[in-house]
């Protein structure tokens, strides 16, 4: 049993050799001046496999999950690690190795896994006084806020009959609920989806239970005042493909982009179902809104399988020069009986894990940031391609006048998801402050650099330095102090 | 008031920069093969200040006390990091930053710094059930060799007086005793000193105290199986210049190295003086031993004052490239009048950080371990000089044959202390594994180096990987798992 993880893209270098370290940090060294309005936490978590994959080979998304929390206070910034003590995790730990085969594939692990195989590693959401860790396989861990001591498997005092909950939950401004889903919600497989409406002390107010023509992924949705939004990704799933060890989701290129359009207080015979073009991924969600009876719905696409490591059957994946990503609305119209929805484009760039001002989820907005790829200025690493999700600019969006604002933070950069966090709570759409983790490439060094949103071509007003390097993480939140 | 460190030599690089990460890493990855027989605990500590100091700038032996633990079991290895809590550290933290201005000088303080101006910063040692941090300059704080939990100054149950004690206490094969000592022992410039020698269990077994002509450096000593030997270094404390806010130390150009030898069952009449070259400095013991009525002591000697940070009065410090520290034996004759000594070279390289078979302290030995530098494959950092503390050779120096045998790890590659673990309890002496930290200059990288004593030029047999960059250490020890 070799303790050295795999040389492979998936576990190299500044970006994706694991980190493995829990840690605390007090007051990071800041250059440049930290505004005193930035007063909560930034939470973050990352894939971070505590032990060498038991298959010789692994996926990114197949790590545990390490949360970062970064407390802003006084001007100063303060860092904790740990780990979401899952199931999974301290049934490894116990063993001293992985347990957990293929990727979202439990018939493929060592009969001393943990039945719950979740890692909990997508993302990170305080709600109701605790931390949420989740991931889209299972029920969110719940985590202690402040010591990141991991709590349990949270399902809302019983409330949540799902299998699964989504990784990408959004808060409503206006009444604070939480608006959540679940598919493959009766088990792997399962067409099932569900949809669940919670309220700030963690009252289940409604849900909504229906089935998917076939099981796909949905890792992201969108929600407007009144309805919500499913992108059902060609990705599909098929049980004996992986009880004969295979991969959770293949890529099926003539299947559409699908779409389940929902009201928010409907039941599942309302359910209206529209078709996008083929071989084509729905990315994360920027924002959506209603106006006149019609839903808008914002997020990059890719052409094609972004995906490498979900292949279509018969092993193709395109290269990933090929693919691009950029931002796009779909606008589905309830009055009309035409189920076929085409993108139309909102900018021209490559451009992936877009953030809205928290304050504007779902309703008509103009201010977008989001990680940009400028090929015109690539780091190329010495040996082998760019690396899966690399981003060399920061950039501010304005979704009315179509200008991009951006920072280019050098050669051999690479930016984490961003956060926005508002100047103050009743300050303008956009006017505040964007947050997110950089990696410098060639010295192996970290840092948290906040911008603001106003002029960001300008660079951080302040640079956090973080003391050790963090790997590629996935989603993240503010948590504003109360 | 700045948050980021100043860019001095002292807080600047790979080496220098302040990590201050308190972390927990469980089962590190390992390239090659970990001998299942090294089982325990490696404890170090380095002075890792936990903010920029007060008066803009400092030196390296003024951080606080950040103690790693590796723990060795099973062939695997976990890194555990905590603070030392001092009074001092808890009294920054309470206030946000440094309260503490020269180094060892309480009269430049801010009026909010503790009273004990200690970082325990300097070595680290499990003896009687705790884990000592000690610095020379007050009483160790112990802390749980476990958890590392600080659990207070610890003053042996109230049976050491002393205002001081030792970084370097020794334990007495043969009995199990630890065998240390004070000086400045009754506060700041006072020139008493004191021998304390203290059973397994925590008994004081017997303490001596006496006068040296004045206040000097002690910092280590050497004991043999009847005798102590102290090494006065021609550094003199003057406590009116540090009323002036002058530094703890100056360098006394034309003071002898003076040494005071001490049967180790006697009393203050029993002290011997003597006195050796002046303009040299006594760097730490290897080990020493008596035969026939003399007492030999080894240890590397700087022809010169190595501490540029405590001048000479009129500001004096020697060029670092003039300065060399090769190991030596000073002989002291008991039975002879002449107290003047002159030591004879072992070696003709230069080295420090020497370490013994532990089994053999105070006993005749033929092996030792030290680093060493090589300056025909120097490592030349792009701005500035080489770094304080620089070695890139990790050696074996057998004593009886004269031979060294030397790994030299890399063009950007500088070693920490070793520590030599023997193979098994009843191994001869010298056999076993030499472990020391390396850090990789360039990439920012550090490993746990693990080398079979009896080849060290093959190599380590094993490289424990470190996900975070070890800061410049002092001093540390190996603890026998029970």
């Amino acid at each position: 049993m070799t303790t050295l993880f795999p040389e492979t893209p998936e576990f190299l270098g500044a970006l994706y050799h694991p980190s493995r370290v829990e840690a605390d940090v007090l007051d990071l060294e800041i250059e440049g001046t930290l505004p005193a309005a930035i007063r909560g936490a930034f939470y973050q978590v990352s894939p971070d496999p505590q032990y060498p994959p038991m298959l010789g080979q692994d996926i990114y998304f197949n790590g545990d999950g390490m949360v970062s929390a970064f407390f802003f206070e006084d001007s100063k910034v303060s860092l904790r690690r740990r780990y979401v003590k899952t199931a999974r995790l301290l049934a490894q730990r116990r063993e001293g190795r992985s347990l957990n085969g293929v990727y979202r594939n439990v018939h493929t692990n060592d009969p001393l896994a943990a039945t719950n195989n979740t890692t909990a590693n997508t993302t990170v959401l305080k709600y109701n006084g605790v931390l949420l860790a989740l991931k889209e396989d299972a029920l969110p861990y719940a985590m202690d806020p402040d010591t990141l001591e991991t709590l349990g498997v949270y399902d809302w005092n019983g409330q949540i009959s799902s299998a699964t909950f989504t990784a990408h939950p959004k808060v409503d401004p206006a009444t604070g609920n939480l608006l959540a889903f679940s598919y493959e919600a009766k088990g792997d497989g399962s067409p099932d989806m569900a949809y669940f409406e919670i309220a700030p002390d963690g009252q289940l107010l409604h849900e909504i239970w229906f089935q998917a023509p076939y099981a796909g992924m949905v890792h992201d949705f969108a929600v407007t005042e009144n309805h919500v939004v499913f992108p059902i990704i060609p990705l599909t799933v098929d049980v004996e493909r992986m009880k004969r060890g295979g991969p959770h989701f293949q890529w099926q290129p003539d299947l559409p982009q699908l779409f389940a359009v929902l009201p928010r207080k409907g039941n599942a015979a309302d359910v209206r179902w529209f078709k996008g073009p083929a071989n084509a991924f729905q990315g994360h969600t920027l924002n959506a809104f209603e106006e006149n009876g019609r839903i808008h719905v914002d997020m990059p696409i890719t052409g094609g399988n972004v995906f490498y490591f979900f292949p279509q059957e018969d092993g193709f994946v395109p290269s990933p020069e090929t693919l691009s990503s950029s931002l796009h609305r779909w606008t589905f119209d309830l009055s009309s009986p035409n189920d076929q929805v085409e993108p139309h484009a909102l900018n021209d760039y490559q451009c992936e894990f877009p953030r809205v001002d928290d304050r504007y989820i779902g309703r008509p907005y103009e201010h977008g940031f989001v990680l940009a790829f400028d090929p015109t200025r690539p780091y190329r690493p010495e040996n082998g391609p760019i690396p899966f999700q690399f981003f060399n600019l920061l950039t501010h969006f304005n979704l009315r006048t179509g200008a991009s604002d951006s920072w280019f933070a050098g050669d051999s950069e690479c930016f984490q998801e961003p956060i926005f966090v508002p100047r103050s709570a009743d300050a303008a759409e956009g006017d505040g402050y964007v947050i997110a983790l950089l990696n410098h490439i060639a010295d192996y060094a970290s840092e948290l650099v906040v911008l603001d949103a106003n002029d960001m071509a300008a660079g951080p007003v302040a640079r956090v330095k973080i003391p050790l390097r963090m790997r590629m993480s996935l989603h993240g939140s503010w948590a504003p102090a109360e």
